[in-house]
């Protein structure tokens, strides 16, 4: 395969990984409402090493365990910003 | 369905990602000799540029363009780690 072969199968998988964090996306904004119905916060460390876990567990490599952490840790992040607007305390 | 069920779903979509994270892995360790022996650098901004592109392209929400980016701006960054070694002069 060329160079440009290659690219074109980085952004074919980069479209589905787009697909895949949106899928993701629309998950945590569902399950938003039941949180905040059962006053869990948005910070949960406990479910937060879990998925880390997961991941971790699942990990086949190439990538190494602390690169695929560092991934995952961006994408919880921007997960919870998304999250933060939903579980605003709406009684005031 | 409920927040386990909803967790379920998360986690099964942090499996996709962790094989597609390491699908792209593979073809960016598979291209490194190319790009050694063709003279390119690790880092090419005009490429990366592309890569945002495609991915902005085809984001259908809901995570914002810049959240997407960020994503992959980490990711982008953990690709050239694992490309670094495979690059560095071996005439030496």
């Amino acid at each position: 395969m060329e160079l440009s072969d290659w690219r074109d199968r980085i952004d074919a998988l980069d479209r589905k990984l787009v697909e895949l964090l949106n899928q993701r996306a629309r998950c945590v904004l569902s399950l938003a409402p039941l949180k905040k119905r059962t006053g869990l916060p948005i910070y949960e460390p406990k479910r937060e090493q879990e998925v880390l876990d997961n991941i971790a567990a699942h990990n086949g490599g190439p990538l190494a365990a602390e690169a695929l952490r560092r991934v995952f840790e961006r994408i919880i992040d921007e997960m919870r910003s998304i999250q933060r607007p939903l579980m605003e305390d709406d009684t005031k």
